[in-house]
């Protein structure tokens, strides 16, 4: 039994920016020589989501317009209200700004991993799945573990 | 320490369908005589999630109706606009249509797989607890992965 | 390869308390001596969450106000309505009612458990990100379950 981790440094771009991961595991599940296991991919960041889906840039365009409407940028958020907020008033390290109320909103329903099992060396991916690092603030730092899991 | 995988074939009947996976599960479990470990249940496709809830047909129609009208299927949505997408422009193997710009979106918030425990050969589930892949496109094929790790 | 399963016993207090088990979860890790692996936190129950996330009263006061919206408590809801249901008409031990349809749907977006990386003996967690069980009823009696795999 092997446990192999390994920690992707990324820089995002922009919110809600799908960073296509597929390959990077890929290749870090082929080099394992772990024949069977499973992979947890996980996000060190409170928003920042990973989430399976298939790669069509429409696809992204409806859910940044969904999102958009479901949790409004701009609108109220404690979390932003400087006049009222006491705690952890120091931003990530590589972050342009706090306002990102609408972040940690989205980052509950969206989740920090994705675990996708391995057999006979490779990745067990249906034929449209891609695995993708979600931005849920602005562009910033970002770190993925990943860990391999099998034999 | 074992690692033991099983595929099964479901073929879904309509949008939103919850198909119940826990007694397949749980006789998975029982035959592969793993003491104690973990069980992953993987969906192998983006508009087919993987969700533990309770069993009862009210839970459903309130799920929904909740859903359509969060993500109505008839809203635009550029992954359906066959005049500007270029992309993936095949349909999955026994897919009736690729008009599910909706499906994608819902299977972002759901999610693709849930890891369960297992403890003295029984899965740890509680008095309500059950597992379902649920359809998020219309009626279709569809292959679940069922993994077991432990001793 | 060992794994260690523990079972935590709770009493929430109210709808969408956030429960910090960040601390139990820290504690177990160091006690198992596992250098290298991965741990499960899963909720045995239908109506509460494990999701990780910042420890802020703000993101907490964010998520109910849009949850408020996204899924009034006083909606109708077919599993709250006891002129047609007919399936599971038993309440958990410890719930003060079943009017929880809301609960169920809200179960269905977020989900049941998380797993994090554990690598020289601690668990990976980004400066901000804490491990929450949430309430998705009213308070009641409990049980979470942390699993550690790994050697």
């Amino acid at each position: 039994m092997k446990i192999i981790s390994k920690t992707i440094k990324l820089r995002s771009k922009k919110y809600l920016e799908f960073i296509d991961l597929t390959d990077l595991v890929k290749e870090f599940v082929s080099e394992s020589k772990i024949n069977n296991g499973s992979v947890l991919i996980y996000s060190k960041h409170t928003t920042m989501a990973i989430r399976i889906n298939e790669k069509e840039r429409g696809i992204v365009e409806d859910f940044v317009s969904f999102i958009n409407k479901l949790l409004p940028k701009n609108a109220y958020y404690r979390h932003n209200d400087l006049t009222v907020r006491t705690e952890n008033l120091v931003c990530d390290p590589g972050a342009s700004d706090c306002m990102n109320g609408h972040s940690h909103c989205l980052h509950l329903l969206l989740g920090s991993s994705e675990t996708i099992p391995i057999n006979k060396s490779k990745l067990i991916l249906g034929l449209f799945q891609r695995i993708f690092a979600i931005e849920l603030d602005c562009g910033r730092n970002r770190e993925v573990v990943i860990q391999i899991i099998g034999k």
